[in-house]
């Protein structure tokens, strides 16, 4: 059905093999910062949801990155509230500002009337996964992914964007039940959204703890992580003999490396925070690591650009062991890129890390 | 000058010595949450700026949380940005907005002309501290209290508050001579601001690295911590025989807490992120530890604000030690306060944490 993987890097650094060179993506690789990205979202009459919901849209975008750089994998173009759309709490997306959800889960009977939604209403996430997996014609891996429950009951109870998370915090401690309750549903939701993207052609899953980080200690462990292993529990980690990689990937997530590391993903994703020479020696015998470039490097010129590659790639060092094992590292950034980024200190980037990471593959 | 101190239990826990409950106070203390401030306030012409510039009444708005709570220190009431609107820049706060400086530091010539401001231009501050001092009587020692060099330098950068930081991070990456040299002229305005409050009569002293967080590691080391160090290099640490205790807090610094413990404050603010045990036991015996509770929690029932503020007293454990000594644990919450706060609930606060930290002093 799909055409053979020519690139397969991203996909073997995931699992910890060894790569030419180190494999790099970036978190909102397609987004507004590309020109024509935006041409193709004034085509969806300047909408977010137009994109995402069409098909068409959605794969052209997904793709305009690859064009134009040697990204090693690609993204499914969507967004991290599509699961709760579907549960009937009405996103929408106002001119220049954060989502909504016009009905907010704010009391009890709100939370009792959540239900894991019906697929059927996500189909066009999963026919656009099919559609960029063909039209990539095995180029290079798609990555499907979600929202962590967590970060979806932030935006559930707040009904939107936040910056102190009042709502959704007061309830969990006031109310942890009904928080329990929220964080379940989310957590078979998006179990189930992920494993039909990856029935759809996505050949490697992220989960997207945005928020997961705001959260208190104790409380992360109980009201994030545990959610996040409920979801890797009931993926699906092999489709046609090959590994489905799972990446975590929680901003602000440093204090609880190792908690996050045991919770049963192939990669962990890391922010800038990170010391990724730390992290590596720390947890990098069991999962590979994703990171971790601060995206404000990029509004620097090029040559303060490729330093600070270098500095990460450096961080995480050799991938090949003094045993002659592998550790995975897959170069990103600890955040999406910005809107204003200039696209082609975006190529200096990539050039950057291919050329180092190969560097640094050579013997001693 | 000053009448004695009748509760020294703040000083004592900052110094690790032994006192009989753990001492707690609240960031943001004197604030929007108290009907009683939002009065005098409205007498000030509803202007923050009207509040901290009149001696008179930043000393009724900081007295004022002590006359409903058993708290253990005071803190100036003030803003982190006075230091750079002295140098010129031009302090503004809107209605319902941040902060705001007329003249931004973008160009290589805004650096350049930036010098440590007269402390003339800062009298009110230390008026406001010998005032408080005064009004206080010796019931609970006085924080003084500064922003950091980079906190300050990312206001004066942006120009106000940010949510990306992209301005004052473009700079660093670009130019960051500049950078260095802002931060060079910020520390040691700082140190000398500080010092002037000692000499006014503040009997400890705090340093607000709000922003510390957001840099990578590795920048935060260079452009934070660095300028933070020569900012406390430079402290008196004692006055008329007393040590004067520095506090240095770093929303977010959880991953650097051993490097800030290393750079010579007596106490390190902790945000909820920090594992308050696992705090202890890497810097617990060379640093008190000041936090950490979620201000959030402050939202639930009193039965749960009790239950969360008995977990972090756990956390942190018997400041006693098996070897007979004292480590130092100050109770705070993680970040200030927030305005939305119902006032009856840090009395639930206030009086679990003074009576579990009793139960924790007996004998087991």
């Amino acid at each position: 059905m799909f055409a053979p993987l020519q690139n397969d890097s991203f996909l073997r650094a995931c699992l910890r093999q060894p790569t030419p060179h180190t494999p790099m993506w970036l978190m909102r690789q397609a987004g507004r910062y590309l020109p024509e990205y935006r041409a193709t979202r004034m085509k969806a009459g300047n909408s977010f949801m137009g994109l995402a919901t069409n098909v068409g849209y959605a794969t052209e975008v997904t793709l305009q990155p690859l064009d134009r750089y040697a990204l090693d994998a690609a993204i499914l173009f969507s967004d991290i509230l599509t699961v709760p759309d579907a549960m009937g709490l009405g996103l929408s997306f106002g001119a220049g500002e954060g989502p909504k959800f016009a009905k907010p889960v704010q009391d009890e009977a709100a939370v009792n009337a959540l239900a894991v939604p019906d697929m059927d209403k996500l189909r066009y996430v999963f026919d656009a996964v099919t559609s960029i997996r063909k039209a990539l014609h095995g180029r290079v891996p798609l990555i499907g992914f979600s929202g962590s429950p967590w970060t979806l009951a932030c935006y559930m109870v707040e009904g939107g964007s936040s910056d102190d998370y009042r709502k959704v915090k007061t309830m969990l401690y006031s109310r942890p039940d009904l928080m329990h309750r929220i964080l379940t549903v989310n957590a078979d939701a998006v179990a189930v959204y992920l494993n039909t993207q990856i029935d759809a052609g996505a050949q490697a899953v992220m989960i997207f703890d945005s928020w997961g980080g705001v959260l208190a200690d104790g409380a992360f462990q109980e009201f994030s992580l545990a959610y996040t292993k409920r979801v890797l529990a009931q993926l699906k980690r092999e489709k046609d003999g090959q590994r489905i990689p799972a990446i975590v990937f929680t901003k602000g997530g440093g204090p609880w490396l190792q908690e996050i590391a045991d919770a049963g993903s192939d990669v962990v994703g890391l922010d800038w925070t990170v010391n990724l020479a730390q992290a590596r020696a720390q947890v990098g015998g069991q999962v590979a690591l994703q990171g971790n470039l601060d995206p404000n490097v990029l509004f620097a010129p090029p040559a303060a650009i490729q330093a600070e590659a270098i500095k990460v790639l450096d961080a995480f060092g050799r991938p090949q062991r003094a045993d002659g094992g592998w550790d995975g590292h897959i170069f990103n950034l600890g955040h999406g890129i910005s809107q204003h980024t200039p696209p082609e200190h975006v190529t200096a980037l990539v050039e950057a890390v291919h050329r180092h990471s190969r560097t640094l593959r050579e013997p001693a």
